[in-house]
């Protein structure tokens, strides 16, 4: 009997994205901490597009065209520009209605190295629930890329890319094979109770708790806060 | 007060070491399923020494010149040659003695991506007990280097990487940093009680057992078999 059922894969991170990429209709870009988490709060905040770019150097041309252009490198806002990728910039009044541009350690990397599949979409904890509902009703094989830290594992990526095969696997449609896509699952069962508590260790958390950003991780790892499925289009993030 | 432990991580693939490998003194290279477990086997059965190669076509260049040489790709022996990477080849009194050359699907290949660090052992299961306390003894940062499968994650390189951590961390003479090293950490806990279940569902297992290689996979999966700790000297690995 042939199995009808769709893959959900996890990738890891950008640098492996090459090795699985030719399977999957649809790709997930997570970066919870923090950029694909303050691209769901723009959108929820009434924000029209956001433009991810790979560099700083695109980012600093759109801002000299007029843009409002974000850039984080390092856990830290880049000098000269007024925002990063702390979702609580986004919450303001400035933003709605507006195209933003936005540049950030790894996040804007895996939205460019994915740029070429059939769909990308944006998820995080925030967003959780109602992307992994929507991905449910796609009937695609979808692969949850994980941006990592510079081409480096992380934690907090790879356990919200397992909270959502996890689901889709509970609908009885979906199936994994990649041994990533096990672990992923198992480490989002260990932490489901408790992320924060479960990333207390996680260098992430570690290296923005440093920057004083302990509110953001709060906020980031805080799940259905938003209703927001931001998917690439010609290059912009728009909210579906 | 300065934190006087050394580190001990896991880099999940080959393709990320070179984010990994300037700090790390020592690199346990692993592939449990089979390469190193057959290495540890080889050398338990009074083999002289292994000379990894890369590629199949540097294997054969030896065969010609005489030597026994073995290879495996995608889990099966390569056509033209008598052995591969099964640990019980190795048990077999033509090999005493003798030095052999060996070439496997991932195995090797970090062998080769390792080469240039200070001090390369290799870690199974069957010498986890030896080679941990060995390591211990050092004082020297280590990095375990899980050879996946294909430069993609697997979950038992990376469970006995975590073994291998938790060993290290335990002594309170060692600490570990990366994301990927407290992932292992968690995946090894929850597996120890029972490796073989545990992998029942990985992706590695699934193939082997398609080649009827389920004892192999068994013998793989039962710790401290082995009292061979195999170290690389001059391109070749011999008995410490």
């Amino acid at each position: 009997m042939t199995d009808l059922r769709k893959h959900v894969e996890v990738c890891f991170t950008p640098g492996e994205y090459p090795y699985y990429k030719d399977e999957f209709e649809i790709v997930v870009v997570i970066d919870v901490l923090r950029a694909t988490s303050a691209i769901c709060a723009a959108f929820d905040n009434g924000i029209k597009s956001i433009i991810p770019v790979p560099t700083v150097e695109e980012a600093w041309e759109y801002k000299k065209k007029g843009y409002l252009a974000g850039a984080e490198r390092k856990g830290q806002i880049v000098e000269g520009f007024d925002f990063g990728n702390s979702p609580f910039s986004y919450m303001n009044e400035e933003f709605r209605g507006k195209d933003v541009v936005l540049t950030t350690t790894n996040g804007t990397k895996s939205l460019d190295v994915a740029k070429d599949a059939e769909i990308v979409v944006v998820g995080s904890f925030l967003n959780l629930q109602v992307l992994s509902e929507w991905l449910a009703q796609q009937d695609k094989n979808v692969l949850c890329l994980c941006s990592g830290w510079q081409d480096k594992f992380n934690l907090e990526d790879t356990i919200c890319a397992g909270a959502i095969s996890d689901y889709l696997i509970s609908t009885g449609n979906f199936t994994s094979d990649e041994d990533s896509s096990i672990a992923s699952k198992y480490l989002y069962l260990s932490a489901k109770d408790n992320y924060f508590g479960y990333l207390k260790s996680s260098s992430h958390r570690r290296r923005l708790k440093n920057l004083n950003l302990n509110d953001d991780i709060k906020y980031c790892l805080t799940p259905n806060q938003s209703n927001s499925i931001p998917i690439l289009r010609n290059g912009k993030l728009v909210k579906l």
